[in-house]
């Protein structure tokens, strides 16, 4: 059970070099590969691994080959971008290995009668889809998955298991959320209606009802437990193409431009808006009510306090070191004015000496 | 369909300015606003949008209405706290958009024989509830919400889809806890039994069985995917009206005081206490078994180690900065001990150059 | 209804001084538990609290113990490790209070018919378990639990509400997984395939798939709504007796070495490797293709960006102090070259002089 590269080729294009009937059946690694598996070459450094590999076939591009010893009799695919290459191809493989599943609803799921649900969906066991939803086509909803009132799915979406999607919400075709997620939850906002102060302080926290909703654009990924609320009054925003990864925040009212990627544990509180072809590492926070243009990288925990309005990689992280240097450091950090002082002392006393010398 | 300003101020107070039987609908900002449409001024600096807005009404205090142009035809609602009233007033609007579910368990719900749902509660599909547990009057649980044995919830309570509270834990009355949060599970406790050093360590890790619950009291919010453990033998208590956005984690035995906000990504360790009205921002870290008075303010991405005794706002995060300034001052810090020498040794010397000179 | 302390004794070890007759029915700690209740002493400085405590019995080492006046008509069970010993009895007080779930699959559950599941297991409502999975003896999971296709559950492990394990992993036997974990969503991997670069940037992300799985080793225990990911081709593995808290991050391709803890709120990227032993604090970052090697101590909220190939203890996070101070410290070191510049400006002041003076 497998794939030519011929057929390959055919289908995904570059040009084969070797044999183009050897069939190949799965991926692997270089150093791992055997003659049934295809492997790919995106970093140079490797090189020596295609000399020795197993494999079966190896993804290469042109300037790479042609470091190669000549006469060899091993099969390639030349294509200008191996990795991306690999990355499109590998979805015929795991179709290969796990046919998709028969679209319908399981007799568990709970539809209401007046949502739409496209006939070639498939939706899972003990699914809820409240009123007036709408499931596009070939869209697959996994178990436990609920589907809020008025809530939109495009087509080709993919949401894994325990999935909480609110009401009137929007999900682009080709969306993909892993388990766990949490689209529409209420925006963090109330209003303090408190009179005195100290212990004085009396009232109460005054919950902002939270009647956006949140809009997410085509082939966009959102990794398992991250949480998108929606927007107090318009809608939290995610571009096409934006990339998020797992247990991250996203608060209302923000606007991620296409093409961003978000690294996971990020946080990032209310209306604020982040450009597009920006990535933001892991861990990081960004404060509400700020902007980052387009092409901001921020690397990993760091924190944004202020709109970055210029294009550039931002860092505020240290990198771990051993404990007691990094204490000793931190107490001269805290002592620093004094360390000021002390050379304030000096460029005085030097003035007074070259006063003298005068 | 909506509230005319007469209707409106007879049941949340203000006083009208305008025509009292203009009827208006939904809410919308000054900006966006249109003449079925209420909005409202928070910040003075808006003031120049109520010259312009096309709302069919504004809630403003006294003191903004005062500012303004004199001879206008608008219509007001006049109240010391506009924010707070919309925030008050939003709830009826969004009952007009969607009336209540209807009482009832849904027939997809597994119910234990023995517990108590009030015949006002609004149970969801495929919902559990298992021995002993009892539902209030009011209560909406959603869809997938697992309520685990002997665990009680308060009359109005209102939890999302995909939620777990385990067994034997207290929800108040109108307490509202969005999509997959997890109340009550085990604190994160093993007590270490090994014997050797480095490689030749040997044992295990024993876990301490988590027999303590969680008590919630009334008003609080908790956001999408937060995580509170039960005690190890007490209760973890969270107090009335605390507020707490996504994907915070509270540990074991925590005590959150009343009216305490807490923003998404943080995190509190076991045992620590934090007082009546504290600010803590986002992703802020609270270590274990420490306390914190009330008024405390943790400002976002800070860390806190050790107790805080004082009122007032807390700091120890940096600003993201571009990546090579940011590289640099690192550098420097992780040295800055020697800077301190250099400094030392100038002053020895300029000692030196004072004795020569005396 | 408890145990005598014989019964403990016997089952458990330990040397029982006083009545061995005497019956404990739960536990408490020691300033609040009463005549059928036992406690413990894990630390000297509560000895006081030995002497005035109403407990049943008291755990206690032979050396604490020797300290108390002598003449003492309490009860003792003497064993070297109070609290080892006291997690280990007190899952049998547990099972006391909630005797075990009836073995059985709950009517509402959807178990695809070639999966295995052993008769022993409790498998409870809404719980669906997909093709070729096989669940082990004596196995609990809990309601709304979605076990994928081809995934394996050892004997005795314990999977909490909501939790999702997507297809092809190993869970290991008595492993415990708190509720709204998500083990074996995709890593986060795309490969860039854009031309251009700014504003002319165009292509898209592309997708890596995820082919590998995640294998978990037995006693391993993982806190509510973490988030454990597959593997792009190889698996990620976390070894025996890893103890994972709440809303974690490990990344595809990670390695977690045995009797690893991973506190609440830590996120480890892709491809990294720690060793065993190792203890990484709250809200720690790692960074990826990183190794950790045996026995590192990463404390709270520390982020590591290289790998740290001693053991030892690493630390890169700053305690908050108050907001002022803190400000005036950062400012200082966000220009700490300046303070460099003016001590080089004095030491070439100093040699001047000095050279004037020689």
């Amino acid at each position: 059970m497998g794939f030519t590269l011929e057929d390959i080729a055919r289908q995904f294009g570059g040009k084969v070099v070797g044999d183009p009937a050897h069939c190949v059946g799965s991926l692997a690694p270089l150093d791992q590969a055997g003659p049934e598996q295809l492997a790919f070459l995106a970093n140079p450094k490797y090189l020596s691994q295609v000399e020795t590999t197993r494999a079966g076939a190896v993804l290469i591009n042109a300037e790479d080959l042609a470091k190669l010893a000549p006469g060899s009799s091993r099969n390639f695919i030349v294509t200008p971008n191996p990795y991306a290459y690999f990355a499109r191809i590998a979805q015929a493989f795991i179709d290969l290995a796990a046919p998709k599943r028969a679209p319908g609803v399981h007799a568990s799921a709970t539809i209401d009668p007046s949502a739409k649900v496209a006939a070639s969906a498939v939706i899972g066991p003990n699914v809820t889809v409240e009123a007036g939803a709408v499931i596009g086509e070939n869209v697959q909803i996994d178990a436990n998955v609920v589907i809020g009132r008025g809530t939109q799915v495009g087509d080709g979406a993919h949401l894994y298991p325990n999935v909480s999607v609110y009401h009137g919400c929007r999900i682009g075709p080709r969306v993909i959320i892993h388990a766990g997620a949490v689209i529409g939850s209420d925006g963090f906002g109330f209003a303090p209606d408190f009179t005195g102060d100290g212990d004085a302080r009396t009232g109460s926290w005054v919950k902002i009802p939270q009647v956006g909703g949140v809009s997410i654009g085509s082939d966009v990924e959102i990794g398992a437990n991250t949480t998108i609320d929606r927007g107090a009054m318009a809608d939290t925003i995610i571009e096409e193409c934006v990339k998020i990864d797992n247990l991250v925040q996203i608060g209302h009212n923000c606007k991620v431009g296409a093409y961003t990627v978000i690294a996971g544990c990020a946080g990032i509180a209310g209306s604020t808006t982040i450009g597009r072809h920006c990535m933001i590492g892991g861990a990081v926070g960004i404060a509400g009510h700020v902007t980052l243009v387009d092409h901001v990288i921020v690397t990993a925990k760091s924190g944004v306090s202020k709109s970055l309005l210029k294009p550039g990689m931002y860092t505020s992280a240290f990198p771990a070191v051993d404990h007691a240097s990094w204490n000793k450091s931190a107490a001269l950090l805290r002592n620093i004015d004094k360390l000021r002082e002390r050379i304030k002392a000096l460029e005085a006393g030097a003035g007074a000496a070259a006063g003298e010398k005068a």
